[in-house]
């Protein structure tokens, strides 16, 4: 089931975004009887319930929204969160990149907020399967109810463990690592992968990228790609058009890779450079 | 149906990409009785049938090659093109961005090769629906040719029209224009969307997007944002970590922007810069 | 005079640097008899002449400060503004691609806050001459006593005059242009350059070069050139290297050009893409 | 003595750039009685003394090319090179972040192709000095033949040297490395440097500056910066502005130091994230 109906009106349970000045969103689910507070004044639920999408809305001050439905990009940005999340930006290119979508069953370690657990639940849809690990109960928590506000908590299994221990699952499309130290998990993705399956992680630091590189190839991993997506923003002003004054300048880097099974050539593997990183798998087709 | 099946092994039908050296990828359907020729050999459909995902096979001429399922972005990225195809980084993040998924119904001219086309319906997954618009008969035969191959035709209505009469759909999701002036349309596509339905569009030059702008304000769009996405890769070498010598510097400026029906200041309007490109909804909204 | 002596100790009328916490600094002038003042305390100038360069000093309060030269860089970016000043990593880059250098004679306008001023008449050295115009004679006056503290005064001229009336200086190495309507002073500056002579001029907005270009090719002006700078820091840690959170996304476009008195064969020089610039040259040349 | 001299026309001596089509660029000294060859044609040196700069000149083909002097930009991309040379864009930001200017004593190894030291002795001018330490003779050669066809030869000394020996030079206003491991001569750096005196390195990879970092700490160097510069060039269209297709993604980090002789509180210095690299000067002077 879907946040994201189809009704041209707000219904019951229905996650909401009512979008006030200066980029404030606000994102929740309507409940018959509730009431939603804010420093702009208040609104019963029952009043937004039947209103068209898209429409304009008046607090009890009199202070205007507008009531829209969230895309996934807005729910990334406004999840509650007890942890660092991961930006759209690399989501989208997460889920591509890693031929997630309709279908797929998705490994995750950890949960943390559950954000990337959100797009991977909602990518997958209603015949896929999202399981997810983090050993943090306060923590995992949080993603529970997360993904519950969402409606996307039927598509997803969360798993309270560390995940040193490994993983229940087998033959997974695809596994993804938020964790500090994807370095000592390696051969536990390896176990769930099935063969040609997708890797991916995400790392703040060149040391921890580092560290991982020589873990996936000794664990016959091909295909690595390491790459990092700077997004800059415009002024949307037709008379003054210039990118805006300040960006992000770093989220993390991307290191994907997929799991083939080859008897690698060590006297070739330990030869010298590689462009973007398939050259590993070069070396045994050579 | 999607060509991603959750077999261990390739059976007849399925869509395989076959990596050989140097990121020579060759996809391509399984069936009986044909034959793949490549100039490091050929290979017999019927001995592929059968093989399990992420092995090595060897060609007639003994070269070898791993036999894989290709990721939504290898697909996009080995399109047989016609026309100049929107890169996986893109792609992602106007999937995530415009709030297409399962059951969405996505509008979108033109059609092109197909390469966005074929995200599009891959995204929004049995339960959802693409049109796409394009003019050019000999090109959309193109893009046909390519989604019968993925499986995904079954998803996609093409209709061969010029869009200034307008399209039939209404209260669409989301409208993608991949055209040289979508500023020619912007009427055309608010008469498809539903209240606070997504626009997005793609332009190479800074020109396009000053033209752009004034219509969509004048449309009473909102929420414009426009950014570019820089992919920067690395060197995969744990003992000289850095990024590759050069990189794509340019695809294109991403436009986005939400219908909503505001009656708008004109006065406050005219106002002066505005941050990212929501201030003219503020302005309504104060 | 340069400010930045070879002395081992701070004398009287040298520029120092106090810097003290959080990247806080102060650029001064000593001068026998005067007291600097901080909210981390004062101290009197006749205690810092004579002691050596980077020792370290303390305020009347107890609270320390390291006693530097400042470098160039770090005068641009402590200079007092009245104006919008240009980073560091454009002046390096304009000073070097404009083959400003000492001996040379360079024009300049407008003076602004005259931080670019400085650098300029810091690079010429003895032998060279800066000249520099601005309209407004409250902000002329900042820059001129910006000049003068750092002893770089001998080496401009400061012209109070709208540049709509042309430069009275002649056979100029280079003319660099900050102001918003580059486009209307282009048959000026040709006045003023010798051949082969170096144009250059910064840009916050897109629209801004789009109006430039046509004028320079017009004014037979080669070898253009338009780039961005992009300055990325790192956080200065071994154990977690990576870029720092945020930086700065826009400053200006870069313009440089050259003027070359070719005839132009128009019917050529209408023709499509031309790559980083001299290409309207090649139509000449071919 | 300077290449680029304030004369109407082009002198014996004199360095010239010839102009062709698509970017070819031709650098050499004018030399009575010599012949200058390429493909598409050839000039007499004594032919082109006496032509005005900026003026189209023909071979013995027909052929038109451009007369120009060479900025110091052009220099640097067109040195004849045995070793990999720096780009102009850090080279401008190198001297103008290390105080580099005219009236300067500058150190530098290795000496290389002599790009970088060519361009250190154009900005120290005649009253500075530059001194350049390589091991390798064949390549220092090259430097030497570079330095003394620009005529900057008389403002360098070269030396033929392991830096590990150690610098004779001492009480330089900065010190520049361009080697494979600075790590190892950080303390030579430092019996060289007037305190206050500014370091700088170019490394490729995140491992050298990991590398580097605790021994720059160790030794007492402060206002420690690292950062990297993106060049972006677009095309010179007035009707499709927009970047270029492709950019050069890396050519190095840039480490910058300044020498700062504090009595160091070892147990403070060990503590966590410094933001941009001079933190740890702040704890000491906390």
């Amino acid at each position: 089931m879907d946040w994201y109906r189809l009704e041209d009106v707000a219904k019951e349970g229905d996650l909401v975004e009512l979008y006030a000045l200066k980029h404030t969103r606000f994102i929740f689910n309507l409940r018959k009887g509730e009431v939603f507070q804010s420093h702009r004044g208040m609104f019963r639920h029952d009043d937004l319930i039947g209103k068209p999408w898209g429409s304009q809305v008046k607090s009890h001050l009199g202070k205007p929204f507008l009531l829209l439905q969230p895309s996934l990009s807005d729910v990334l940005l406004e999840i509650p969160r007890v942890t660092q999340v991961i930006y759209p930006k690399e989501v989208g290119f997460i889920l591509i990149n890693m031929g997630i979508g309709p279908g797929k069953q998705v490994l995750e370690a950890g949960t943390g907020s559950g954000g990337l657990t959100a797009a991977l639940a909602y990518s997958v849809g209603a015949e896929g399967h999202v399981t997810s690990y983090d050993a943090r109960a306060d923590i995992q928590k949080v993603a529970y109810e997360n993904l519950k506000r969402l409606g996307l908590d039927v598509r997803v299994t969360l798993k309270l463990r560390d995940i040193r221990e490994g993983f229940d699952e087998k033959n997974q499309d695809a596994v993804f690592l938020d964790v500090q130290n994807p370095h000592d998990y390696i051969y536990q993705v390896r176990g769930s992968l099935r063969a040609g399956g997708f890797f991916g992680c995400i790392l703040p630091t060149a040391n921890q990228v580092i560290r991982l590189l020589p873990v996936l190839r000794e664990a016959h991993f091909g295909f690595i790609e390491i790459c990092e997506i700077l997004l800059r923003y415009y002024k949307a002003e037709a008379e003054r058009f210039r990118p805006v004054d300040r960006m992000v300048a770093h989220t993390g880097f991307l290191v994907f890779s997929r799991l083939v099974n080859l008897p690698y050539d060590d006297e070739k593997a330990s030869e010298n450079p590689r462009e973007i990183g398939d050259e590993s798998v070069d070396q045994v087709l050579e």
